[in-house]
């Protein structure tokens, strides 16, 4: 008694490190290097207390039309949740028995795993292709079946984009629940978004997010899309009053300003398509990225040794580990001259 | 598959009415009649932008030394949620095992049954003495042991408080972990907080929230104090990212500026005690109230009649249904002027 048996076991999940300085280049957790729309700013100055005073509305009608409208679906097909992470704590909850399992790609986004601890059910890792390629996944292991398939798109830590076809095919055969988490797809060349919309969708959930392309992850704010009983299952187990009256008000103001984020995505897919090309020059190898971050394998060092000498200068990129990931660096698209400060270190290093 | 088999029997909790016309007296979901700290507003009026562009704190440690230090104890006791709902989710995920059950007094806060159903665990209710006094939980039902005890002091809806000593003797002799719910403590006479911070402490954990006497119940602050290991459990399954930078940075400044929560609560219980006096002056049954509520059952007609007469007239209240509470009426303490609307409203009810 006291901690539960599955929490005493738990290794819990660690986000990237959030430097205190300021005097840092920061590019280890997919932050957008752009500020949100102005039409955030105005919301905050005039904020009326009297929303803070009062409960918010716990299902968020106002948002839900606007993001139904985005999508040219209906708010009955939304959800919407404290960040993304909620929302994927809320479909753990309404998706998965005590007696099924989790799974995803492997590798991917490495919180699902302590997902799946979390709600105290196996996790089923499906190994990717050559090149991170997309494989059938595994969706029985250990004597259970897979309910929940969480499926980045673009996946990361990778970067890479599988199709709207082979994502369809999976789900058509897949007895459970897909979450296509698109946290990434508004800096790709396409997305799988009408997979959810469509009106004979009976298990494609997709997920999308304010963090990213947005610039608003301080927000929390993520969202899904999916069939109406999906969807009013997830507001059933959700908390009462999930998402906060400021977050509402914020949400829907940077929803309404999309030509604010199409414009910054629009630089940082330049930046990235400029990054990419001067590290392979440089005989990197660097898969082609379609989301806000280059998967890169350093030419002549190990990535570990890199990573560690760029912390030292204050450039933050992430680290990952072998054998899956192949011993590469995450590297998230700042401005340009953030990308010059990288680059100019890089040359530095390779000295 | 699709939707898990305990979601599909699960009874969605209803939280109060949120009328969307603010021509209404609103006394049905115990929200403060007085605005934050004006504290509030600067923060939000000269926000910078680029705290909503990263990542918050995942551990929001500004925010927790400030709670610590009100407390005379250390950050690692403290545990902070996006609301006490989530706090409790939390706590119903880090300290009950599958094979558990989750208890509370009845009647108490009605959203504990749904968090235990949505916990996939049964829920124990034990019944109180006359007149709603405390009266020794039921910790064992259905063949499995209560983990968790959610005690809400001042209770809700009842608007009475069990003394500090009958808390601590029943936590001291209950092997799992209690949660001392202390919503409406500011509006109390004492209060159980020490108990928490105690240094042999070993299962009381007590929560605490901005949403009643700091006028914030929009902004989705909660949060906890409790032996440092249960804490940590806690943090191990919580999402990543679980408090926003915005409601971070505002509780700071609300809790910064006790004076004026101290104020309002001031006026609150003043109001409190005039309308509880002339209800009784009436004939209602109304229980000494240490919350910003009263618990009151009418003299003359059913509280069912009363309660659809004054929404008729643009007064809400909230309805509570025999025989647990006895045919009640759940009515929030607002302003003087709120109140005399309800009295005089009152009033002409009962020619």
């Amino acid at each position: 008694m006291r901690i539960a048996k599955s929490v005493q076991a738990l290794t819990p999940y660690v986000p990237g490190e959030q430097p205190k300085s300021r005097n840092v280049v920061k590019l280890n957790t997919n932050e957008n290097p752009y500020p949100p729309s102005p039409k955030v700013a105005q919301v905050l100055a005039g904020y009326d207390l009297d929303r803070l005073r009062r409960y918010p509305d716990p299902v968020f009608m106002e948002l839900r039309r606007l993001i139904a409208g985005i999508w040219g679906t209906v708010p009955e097909r939304i959800f919407v949740g404290n960040g993304s992470d909620e929302v994927l704590t809320v479909a753990a909850r309404a998706f998965v028995d005590d007696d099924e399992a989790i799974g995803s790609c492997d590798p991917s986004y490495s919180l699902y795993k302590t997902l799946a601890a979390i709600r105290n059910v196996p996790f089923v890792p499906s190994p990717l292709g050559p090149g991170f390629s997309w494989r059938a996944p595994v969706v029985r292991g250990a004597a259970r079946d897979v309910a929940l398939f969480l499926l980045t798109n673009p996946n990361a830590p990778t970067s890479i984009r599988y199709g709207r076809d082979v994502v369809a095919d999976f789900a058509k055969g897949f007895p459970g629940v897909v979450i296509v988490d698109e946290a990434y797809a508004d800096f790709a060349d396409a997305d799988c978004t009408s997979l959810a919309t469509a009106p004979d969708n009976r298990n494609v959930v997709v997920m999308r997010t304010l963090s990213k392309s947005f610039s608003l992850a301080g927000l929390r704010l993520g969202y899904c899309i999916g069939p109406e009983d999906l969807i009013e299952a997830m507001y059933k187990v959700k908390d009462s009053y999930n998402v906060d009256a400021v977050a509402q008000d914020v949400a829907c103001a940077a929803l309404s300003d999309l030509d604010w984020m199409r414009a910054n995505v629009a630089k940082v897919v330049k930046t990235r398509a400029e990054t990419a090309a001067e590290l392979r020059r440089r005989g990197w190898d660097v898969p082609e990225s379609q989301s806000n971050f280059l998967f890169a394998k350093p030419a002549h060092r190990p990535a570990a040794e890199i990573f560690e000498a760029l912390r030292a200068r204050g450039i933050f990129v992430r680290y990952f580990p072998g054998p899956e990931t192949g011993d590469r660096l995450r590297i998230t698209i700042g401005t340009d001259t953030d990308m010059k400060t990288l680059l100019t270190a890089l040359e530095e290093l390779d000295k």
